[in-house]
């Protein structure tokens, strides 16, 4: 292994026996921690070649489960987002493109930190089902061309084990490892085609537009190394995506899309995304046609009764569709006034994820309990004229002793004297 | 930690404080092994100012065991190598130091791989006890001038745990790493004064000369930022140095020197290292008169003497001096002829000294025992001219079936139409 390591270290190109040797070595733990720390900086100062990403990923999504998805008629498409704030898009996306036909086998994951989780949003409707076995998810994809539902089995341990390294020794942050870690588990998924949104602006984990182009570029990149239909699109997460962000609130905005309603930030992505997904997924052969063909969907109700088929397969109640106050309910609502009258300039998106995390909609460790009743609904978004004492924001809560809450949300808030909304879609990679 | 490895990743500088934070990290075992590994990577790609390369040199240095030698008047002045092959030079030099009245405290260490270690060569004196207490060291230079020992105590702790997680991980070759790692050790061992042999070439840790002359410059750069006086020397080791490898071979080297007999290029660095070492020890105002004293020393036997004291006082038998044959003798000597006629170009230092740890000379690993008894005899070297089947080396062995060394040693060995010697001192750098 003091070999490998030194010859990343030096620069070299690793061959597929090597990467081999150190995927193999961490499942096995053959190889000790401080070596695979040493290698894990030293790929962070000397990168990895193309093909070295491509033999990372494949090794690590063999090092465990893999889903077989083929008994499922049709191209599977599936969506990857590498997280942000407010970013409910996962579920009225699936809905629509499923409604064109599409079987859409959507494995998701919970949230840490400032970021939400699909799951746990899921979650907030009552008897929502999201750990499902790989058979029951297979028959619900077949069946309804639909079904969100979070990781089973072993999932790509070579990966999990890297990780959490890489979490206590700075080396988070690196393109190669990033890419690998994301493409691994998405191709175990066992998908034919990926839409992978990077996020991009100060709540992203790529906070620079060319930071981002380069991960999009590396996670398509592999994707195509392995002979997935893929594609990136970048989108902005400098400020929280639409209006609401919390559980039980992010199901609300999710279903008001389905039902032709809800904000415009949202909508625009998802039909974006959505209109990508259709186009890898062969129901139509351009941007324009696909789009057409979910704004369609979506006015004629087709989504949101497959989204309400889903909901009730996975054994959650449908009447949520219907009527949000079935799910569970902040006990108060605060409105946060404005200081100030002008135009606002800048909602710190992370800042106002922790913001709602602090409510107890989010957590700070995997173990904390969530409740699925607060959060915080934007009353007004960047470039929004305001009047002092207007309401910025809403705060749902189930305690009124929130003011650590109000000042964190204060900081990160900026009104100015002009400022204009900042654009959602800033480039495709592909 | 992982704010101090990211700091590092990053570039910045760290303030005493946080190198405090490591090293008692290390010493405590609070910091694990993935962290510290992860940290000595970023340190290789991203080097120590040389505030940070003091500061670390420090703290290593107190964590653990300081020699307080101020109770033995003069000033003491030791020497340190960064090690070769064939480099007997500190048992004749500390004698010649030492017959000039400066008391050389002088703390060594043990061979391992392709370099002898003073304190194996030492052993090879029947009796010799290089296990002494600080206590009978310290009167023992403060008696004779003269002492030559092992490490006692439990010095630079910090140091040893993270070298061993270096020689792992592919961060061996760091000039922060490695200059802390020196004069952390030399610093606890409480001289006032120190020159550094920094060798270059093949058979050397450094490489290039330009490497060489940079690791020089960060050991001095330390020893004087705590306050030692220190200077260092670079010198060649593309070709062992002196004629004789092996333990005993090299104390009988040794003796010759200061019987004014010897290697021309033993005699030329014993006689520079310790120029510089009486100068530092202020009993001599330039290198030419300290030259001259050192010459006279030898001259007078009063060098040998010294030598002798030194050999008795710790025990062994002072009558190696007048009776090589005392030492462990090999059974066989073995002559390898050259194959071809011209001049020596290439003997290889490194390989020579691997040729003589296979024959028992040296250790492969720590826990090896050592036959004293074994080693080569150049009777060329570079620059010399040659004719086919004259003898290039004679080979000391307690084996006739040395098939394999004489391979490797032909393999190591070049001769071609010209060549000549390289230069002996390259550079001087205080």
């Amino acid at each position: 292994m003091v070999d490998v390591i030194a010859k990343k270290r030096n620069g070299g190109e690793l061959n597929a026996k090597e990467i081999q040797y150190f995927v193999d070595g961490v499942v096995n733990q053959t190889i000790p921690d401080y070596q695979i720390s040493a290698f894990l900086m030293a790929v962070y100062f000397k990168d990895m070649t193309s093909k070295e990403r491509l033999e990372l990923t494949m090794k690590m999504m063999q090092s465990g489960d893999q889903l077989n998805l083929t008994s499922i008629p049709g191209i599977k498409v599936d969506k990857h987002s590498t997280g942000g704030v407010g970013d409910k898009v996962s579920l009225p996306l699936a809905a629509v493109v499923a409604a064109t036909g599409i079987p859409v086998p959507m494995i998701s994951g919970r949230g840490l930190g400032h970021t939400g989780g699909t799951l746990d949003k899921l979650e907030a409707i009552p008897g929502y089902q999201v750990e499902i076995s790989s058979k029951e998810f297979i028959k619900q994809v077949a069946k309804d061309k639909l079904a969100i539902v979070g990781a089973t089995g072993d999932i790509a341990p070579a990966d999990k084990k890297i990780y959490s390294l890489r979490d206590v020794t700075a080396t988070v942050d690196s393109i190669p490892l990033i890419a690998s870690s994301i493409m691994s588990k998405k191709i175990a998924s066992g998908t034919d085609a990926l839409v992978i949104d990077v996020k991009t602006g100060a709540g992203a984990f790529m906070k620079s537009l060319e930071d981002s182009i380069e991960l999009a570029q590396a996670l398509v990149d592999i994707g195509k190394g392995v002979g997935l239909k893929c594609m990136a699109v970048i989108s902005d997460m400098n400020q929280p995506l639409g209006n609401k962000i919390g559980n039980s609130l992010e199901i609300e905005e999710s279903i008001d899309i389905l039902k032709n309603k809800g904000p415009q930030d949202v909508r625009e992505l998802v039909l974006t995304l959505g209109s990508y997904m259709v186009v890898l997924g062969e129901k139509a052969a351009t941007f324009d046609e696909a789009k057409k063909m979910l704004e369609k969907v979506i006015a004629d109700g087709t989504a949101l009764e497959c989204f309400r088929k889903m909901i009730i397969d996975q054994g959650g109640d449908g009447r949520v569709i219907d009527d949000y106050s079935i799910m569970p309910q902040a006990k108060f609502r605060i409105d946060l006034p404005a200081r100030e009258s002008g135009v606002v300039s800048k909602i710190k998106a992370d800042e106002i994820g922790i913001a709602s995390m602090q409510l107890g909609g989010g957590r700070q460790k995997a173990s904390d309990k969530l409740d699925y009743s607060v959060g915080i609904e934007l009353n007004k978004k960047i470039g929004d004229p305001i009047s002092k004492d207007d309401s910025l924001l809403t705060i749902y809560s189930n305690s009124e002793d929130i003011d650590d809450v109000k000042t964190l949300l204060y900081d990160n808030i900026e009104i100015a004297k002009s400022a204009s909304a900042p654009q959602m879609i800033y480039q495709i990679v592909d």
